[in-house]
């Protein structure tokens, strides 16, 4: 495809994105009328947006435009799956300049679409609009099939903490394409395009988690809303967090506590589950912590009994943001 | 309140945004969690985006925050009611800028909770992030109540083409504006703070509606959509089109054919419906044509017979947008 989203025009680009996609049996009717029609067979749709901005949550020339779709598609999904909930429907809200080549929409939709077909969700609308500044706002949709909402708020004294996916790998990949690297290819695979661990999610509620998030702040941020919205203390032990050698390696090379990356990368979403004690995990959790009755009067989560000191939330607004 | 929105933080703005909104019996979980749940008891979920850009949408000098937030409620709310489904949730993806002041999302909020309740729907979920410009990204939901949904593919050759709401006020209202006056009120007002009638939407789809849409880009570019969808020619009777007294004094003072505003104004939100012949209709419906077998080759959209020649739809992206 030759030429401008300008040159396009918004007709041509909607027709061009539109025509890439897929459907899956609960699509009921796709882009192109006032409004979709998606399947919720539970009689609930679990519901989330999320923005992305170039230049803030991505860079053209560390990230593909495919990357970027993939990207800003899972961290979506992931939040679908931190409920227990299946997704079905993504829509997307785009701002692109006139001057940007039509590709880029092209294969950042080809990225939404397909990173949808790992989570079993499809594209079902969307808006594109000409704007200053890339702006990729997406909603996802999810069905619980008969599962209870696994919210924040569920965690209980003396249930276990668990995670899932990965941990760190963008926060690393990030510092290394930072400094101008590329390589180790793995971790800055990880930063462009994150795996979130999608069926985990629905597993975890079955399996009967009392709380769930999935990890987009930072391990102990994410843990930290669950401590709030559950008024409980969480204790991670450190040596039971997986530290990968390689990211060992990274850390040394640039200076940094590979366990800084784990404990407060986000952007990889992993998911974060509270159990009852008692509960059977199957392989790929990993027990990390425990709950118990908050020792003060904010709820908090400590590393080894101590607090994080790094630890604080990303704030979009925020000096360091 | 006081300050910026980077001075009241990320966390602090989400609280303030939340903490204003109201809540109906469809809202099973609301903001603060991974994502929302909401009841969708029909088992499918209507689900609509749309894209608001301050310079390019909006004005801060032509309308206020809670117009802005209104509006941009309005015109996606009006998508969920043009499918013949009633609106029940809201996510909003705003983009703001760290020197903005705060009052001006807060009061953003207040607009699209107000439109979200004349409407019978809640806000439910969002995010927050700062950028460059103003951006409102709103997903609404809604549900059919075992209604079949209506597209813009069913209008038959003989049915009758009719429409509800208002027509051409906001373009007069926005010519007015452009031409540095602040009224007559009632236009401005409409430019400012469209009335989607949204009750209509479902009521035309009880009535037997076989296609429709809301009247977002102009009415005949919109029924260009369902000629087009439907394989028809649709035909207009311009003296059936509800042209009001003090839009033609406001047309004779700027220099515009006030038709033009009915007939290609976008932004309004009216509901234009096509029926069976034999349909009844409330004294709310205008019928203002038919459908017909295409003459030609496309589809098309006439007015008395002839083509409207300024009639092409809002393009984006276009040399005129």
């Amino acid at each position: 495809m030759k030429g401008t989203v300008g040159e396009l025009g918004e007709f041509g680009l909607i027709r061009e994105l539109t025509s890439r996609l897929t459907s899956t049996p609960a699509v009921q009717l796709g882009p192109g009328d006032d409004a979709a029609v998606v399947a919720a067979p539970d009689r609930r749709v679990v519901a989330t947006t999320d923005v992305l901005l170039e230049g803030r949550h991505f860079r053209r020339d560390w990230s593909t435009a495919y990357d970027v779709g993939r990207k800003a598609a899972a961290q979506n999904l992931a939040d679908i799956a931190a409920m227990g909930a299946e997704p079905t429907a993504v829509l997307l809200a785009l701002v692109v300049p006139a001057e940007l080549p039509a590709t880029w929409p092209v294969e950042l939709m080809d990225g939404i679409r397909d990173e949808c077909q790992v989570a079993g969700a499809a594209v079902v609308g969307g808006d594109v609009v000409r704007g200053e500044t890339i702006t990729v706002s997406i909603t996802a949709l999810g069905d619980l099939r008969n599962r209870p909402p696994v919210t924040r708020a569920g965690a209980r004294p003396g249930n276990l903490v668990a995670v899932t996916g990965w941990l760190g790998w963008s926060a690393a990949g990030l510092a290394v394409l930072s400094r101008g690297f590329r390589s180790p290819r793995a971790f800055v695979e990880a930063h462009r395009r994150p795996e979130p661990p999608y069926h985990a999610g629905p597993a975890a509620a079955d399996l009967g988690a009392t709380a769930m998030t999935d990890i987009s702040d930072g391990l102990v941020a994410d843990l930290g809303h669950i401590a709030a919205a559950s008024g409980v203390d969480i204790d991670l032990r450190s040596a039971a967090v997986d530290v990968p050698a390689q990211m060992t390696d990274i850390g040394q090379a640039v200076g940094v506590d590979p366990l800084h990356w784990v404990l407060t990368g986000g952007e990889d979403h992993a998911i974060a589950a509270v159990f009852p004690r008692d509960v059977k995990l199957p392989a790929r959790w990993r027990i990390i912590g425990e709950a118990a009755r908050p020792a003060g009067r904010t709820p908090r989560v400590t590393v080894d009994g101590a607090p994080w000191e790094k630890a604080g939330g990303w704030d979009h607004f925020g000096p360091g943001a």
